[in-house]
This record gives structure tokens, sequence and C-alpha cells, in this order.
């Protein structure tokens, strides 16, 4: 099989990933906390390895910043529900993926002000429009570092340092470019990152991360057992006990913490320059074809490995479903993000969307090529 | 290693639990829904044949009752918070864990009316004082299954006929019992049951589930990504999608699925039976050593494999200390409850708690117990 989904999830991971998992579940998968037993403490010690690792990609000042979560999508559900109130305006985009636009539209419904800036056919926000959109309680930006359809990637940089010119909270959702794209939070002014360890991080399904400031205040999520004060019926307010309740999925972190290795071993500008020639690569094919729309920009530099098309009179489902009988694999249709396709011209269809991976090879690209040829001839 | 933790997560995991996320790591690791490729395809196979094995566990009618959580805290989150609203009236107990007293008390200063019945020093409630207490506005019982201090196992039948009679929703928490006490959520009459999925179940940690009965409106709890209706700003009101947002934790959904089959294998009454025998030599070999305090009954039978103690003049922490130095994982602490300290008489000091598995022996009770003996000898 040629996995080209790899925005949904990357797959391979690096066989360290999958050795560690092992290696937690047959020695070592204890719950850490209120335990002093060896395997308890190995796990801790693990948890604590991984957080220190992320510390270290994102340049995040402190541990404690670094809250586990199941996945980008809850993550996000703590960074936005606990910063946004009732009479608070927040400023996002209609590139985002529904893991934040959902929230959003459920605030909406409880008295929180949402704009959306547009974005144009590439997939670009206007800063002009960001800064004319800023009110005097705009509380907080929400930003999609990568989309997930497009690819594109915004200026953080340039945003965070209008979020802090202005006294607000700078949300980014990193989803797709964490392990891709070097992000620093200090520089970037990032005061909450949130993003999922089993695409671009290498982690498995079931790992997610939200790095928040110290001293960014958002609300408890979920109440139950933590680390610290087991014997109070208050719920501690302190991170990352704060929004880490129950049993930690030990052996996903454990995963995670060898993704993280990877990255920091194969070194993400490598990583980066290998996926960026594939998709150079790809751009230049697709392009040959009459009957592909590319949709987004057609620049293979500054994006995510992820290129969104169309087959000439070939639905986005059948196209995925073909080139699935062929052994390979895209994903097709919506792609979770409700609104892009207002301004991509896709209502009606979706997309096809090709994410490239970092153990992809040129042949992978040339194999996909030739399929979609042999599709749309044998239309 | 002995390992006697049980109570916190099961450990070892049956071989084929380790064996079916490797083989899922390495071969299908996709995400479902969304896709129509192969692999994608066999994920979801795999999510739905774990959502029919843990229907016929628990006799519940439909697979879209079945929602897959990170943890029972989290499931109980879901369920908790989205029954109990301001103006409502709930029941539950001093032995209940953190994962349910906690959430309670934020729900208290938000308006919602808490009644905590209290136990007997064995650990159980009195079905009159249930009774007592049931008001107008009483919207839900939360009873804890078996107690994660002292293994003692509330009556869900009598209490589900209860609340059916009364037209209150039955809220049970299972995560001691789900795997190791038969539970029948039509005879038992149970609303929402809420489990972990690492503990008696066998699956790796990352894994929980909540079944709730169709018909039961829950809130919603997070927001964003799901299988249905992708292309939609509304997050969906149909379960399971309502309540699993974002990417799901697949390798640890099918581990879980071996640890079911695991179940279904050995027979729930045989595993039961196993470990009631190994609680019998493990009661009554502590209850030949003058020094150790046992909490709770005394019997073996209707409890679940946990025991809490203490040893004269030495501190649960030391205790456990010790034991790790001779090679025995048993918890100690106030094991993330609160308040049934105060009933036991252990408010400054905890218990040591030690619960063996399917996979401990006579002979691990038996190193125990010598560790015991000379720990306190040599104190």
């Amino acid at each position: 099989m040629i996995y080209l989904d790899n925005a949904a999830t990357s797959f391979p991971k690096p066989i360290k990933v999958h050795d560690e998992i092992s290696r937690c579940l047959k020695n070592y998968a204890a719950n850490p906390g209120q335990a002093w037993y060896d395997i308890a403490l190995k796990t801790a010690e693990k948890i604590m390895e991984t957080r220190q690792m992320i510390c270290k990609l994102f340049n995040a000042s402190g541990c404690s910043d670094i809250v586990f979560t199941s996945n980008a999508t809850e993550a996000l559900n703590i960074g936005i529900k606990g910063i946004l109130k009732r009479g608070d305006h927040v400023i996002s985009t209609v590139i985002e993926h529904n893991s934040v636009l959902r929230p959003l539209n459920y605030l909406n419904k409880k008295g929180v002000q949402v704009t959306l800036l547009s974005v144009n056919k590439y997939g670009y926000i206007s800063i002009r429009d960001l800064k004319k959109e800023i009110r005097k309680n705009t509380k907080a930006f929400i930003i999609n570092h990568a989309s997930n359809v497009l690819g594109t990637v915004q200026n953080i940089n340039e945003i965070g340092s209008i979020a802090k010119k202005s006294g607000i909270i700078f949300i980014v959702d990193a989803s797709q470019s964490a392990g891709f794209i070097p992000i620093d939070v200090m520089k970037d002014n990032i005061d909450i990152l949130a993003f999922s360890g089993h695409k671009a991080l290498f982690g498995p399904q079931g790992t997610g991360c939200i790095f928040i400031k110290n001293g960014i205040d958002v609300d408890y999520f979920k109440h139950g057992d933590t680390n610290i004060s087991p014997g109070s019926m208050g719920h501690p307010n302190v991170s990352p006990d704060k929004f880490e309740c129950g049993t930690m999925n030990t052996p996903g972190i454990v995963g995670l913490c060898e993704g993280l290795k990877f990255i920091e071993q194969a070194d993400i500008n490598n990583i980066k320059k290998h996926q960026e020639s594939l998709m150079e690569y790809l751009i230049r094919e697709l392009k040959r074809l009459s009957y592909i729309k590319i949709y987004g920009t057609n620049s293979y530099e500054n994006r995510c490995p992820i290129v969104s098309i169309n087959i000439d009179n070939i639905d986005s489902s059948s196209a995925a479903y073909l080139l699935n009988l062929k052994d390979i694999a895209v994903s097709a249709g919506y792609h979770s993000s409700a609104l892009i396709h207002g301004i991509l011209g896709t209502c009606n269809k979706g997309t096809i969307r090709i994410s490239p991976g970092y153990f992809n090879g040129y042949e992978d690209v040339e194999s996909l090529i030739d399929a979609i040829k042999n599709i749309y001839e044998n239309k």
C-alpha cells in the first residue's frame, strides 16, 4: 500500500515508536503518581521526558506548561472553552478545522462574539483584515498554523506580534505543522499551542497536547483524579494536573516520546526538506494534467505536505475509492473543515487530499500520478 | 516483580493485547471515517467489533450507545456534567472516587444540590437512607459499583430498581468491576455506565468507555471533528459521534478488543473465581498478623480483589516503599478517594492497597505476606 494520508495520521511510524510502546506494555505500563514502585516511577520518568522533549521542540520554558490530551480536538476544547466567556470577542478564520469551528459555533450560542476572517483562494488570511477586526473586547485570536485542506501556512510570527501588542491571547492550532515546521512559542508570542501527537510528531493515535503559557488563565475542563492532592475534594488549580485527569495514556505518551526523538535525530529541517522536494515533484506532475484542478497555492514552499485536488468529472470519493483499488490511500471529502469549501467552490464535492509523509519516496508520487492518469483515461 | 496494583491498572496484559496493538501500529493504524481505503476500513471494523464486544459483555442493546473515552474520568465527566443542571438534586456516596466527587463538588458550586450518602465501616451504603434522601428534583443516583479502596460491592440491582421506580437516572461507576463482576445494564436498570478499559477489561491505558442508554439526554461535552456531517458547523446530536471527537485511540481500542475477547474466552466467572480464591488466601493470612489492620469487610466474597490495610506504626507510603525494595508493587495513600478516609480513620495516613490480578498466583500472596512480616519485624 502507498499511504498518502499523513494529514489524518502519520503512517507508518518510526520503528522505535512501535518498539517502545511494546516495551512499555510488556514491562512498565503502570500508573504514575501515588505509587512508589519501580515501574510506576519509570512511567513517571518517561512522561516527564516526553514533556521535556516537547518543551525543547517548541522552546517552551517549563514542563508544567505541557498538558497531555487524547487528541488535538480535546486540546482545542480545553483552550478555547477555557479562555472565552460570554461577552468576549474572538477572531478566527474560515480555514479552521471543525475542532475550532464547532467549539466556536457552540460558544457563539452562549454569547461569545465570533469573527471568522475569510481567506483568499490560496488560503491566506489578510493581516490588514485581522487588525481591522480587533475590538475592545477581543480576548483571543485562534489561528490554524497550517490548513489541513490546503497546506497553507499562516504567518504566526506576525500574528503573534499583533496579539502581543494588543494584549490578546494567541491560540494556535498546530495540528498539521507541529513536528514539520519549527515553532518557537517565545519568538512567535504563542500563549496556547494545541497539536496532535500522531501526525508529524510520529506518536500513536490517542495522543495530543496543549501548551499553556504560564500565567494564562484557562478554566477547568475535566474534574477528577490527579497526582496532587488526592485526599482533597477540590480539583487542583495547578498545571498540568488541572487539565490531566484520570489515568494517562502511558503507552501512547512513551510512543510520542520516541517520535519526538526521531525528529530530533533526523532534524526537523531535513524532514521538511525531504517532504518539500516530494511536494515539488507532486505538484509539478499534477500541473501537467489538464483535467486536474489543484486548490490553493501551487507553490511547494512554505506549506505543509498537503495538496487538495479534484479530477474533472470524477467525484472525490469515487476517485479515492478507485485509488484504493490500486492500493493507494488518500482521503476524500470535506476533511472536517466546514467552511473552506465555500471559498474553494467544493461545497458539493469536497476534494481529494494527498498528504505524503516522511516515509514516502518519489516512486510513491510516481505511482499516484500513474494511477490518476489511468483512472481518468478509463472513466 | 510481583505486581499487586491491578486496581490502578491491570498488569501484565494478555499477550494477545500486546500483539494486536503491535499489529495495528505496524499494519493498520489509520483514522477511520472520511476515508475509503482498506486500512481505514479495517480500523473502523475493529472499532465496531470492540463496541459489539462491550454490548455483549454488559447486555447493551445497541453499538451507538457505546462511547469510547480516554479513561473512566472522562466518561464520568461526560455523564455527570451532561446530566446535572442547576437546580437538580443528585444522590451519591462518600465512597466514590475523586472522578465522581470532584465533578460533583464543581457542580455543587454551580447550583446542583448534592447529597452524599455515608457508608458503614464495611463500605456499604444503606438502601433505606438512599430512599429517604430522594427529593422531587432528584435527577440522578451516582453509585460506585465497587470501591477502589475497600473492594466493597454495592447492590446495583436493588438501587437500579429504586431508580427506575422513581424515574431517576442511574449512573454507575464500574471502573473496578467492569470485566470482573457480571453487569447487565438491562436487568440492573443502568442508564449510564462508566468504566476504564485498562483495569479488569485488560485494555491498555488511554482507554475508557461510557454506555449511555438510548433516550437518555446527555449534554455535549467536547465539540469538533466527527465522522458524520464533516461539512457542517453544527456538532452532531447523535451518539456515539456526539461524544467521540477527533482522532480516536485506535491502537488502544484494538487492544481493549483483545482484552474483551480474553475475558470471553477465560469466562468472567472463572476470572472471578480465581481472584476470589487469591483474596480468600490473602485475607486469611493477613488476619493471622496481629499488627495488620484490615479496612472494610473481612469477607472475600462479593468484593473486588482489593484489600486496604495498614501495618502498625508504619506509614503506608513507607511500607509501600519498603515493599518495592523487595520487588513488590502495591499502592499507598488516599487512592484518589477524598472522603472515605474520614470513615476509615485514615485521614492522616491513607492505606496500603493490595489488588491482585488475574495473572497473580498463590506464591505472589505468599511472598507479600513474608515481606510484610519481614518489614514489621525489622522496623
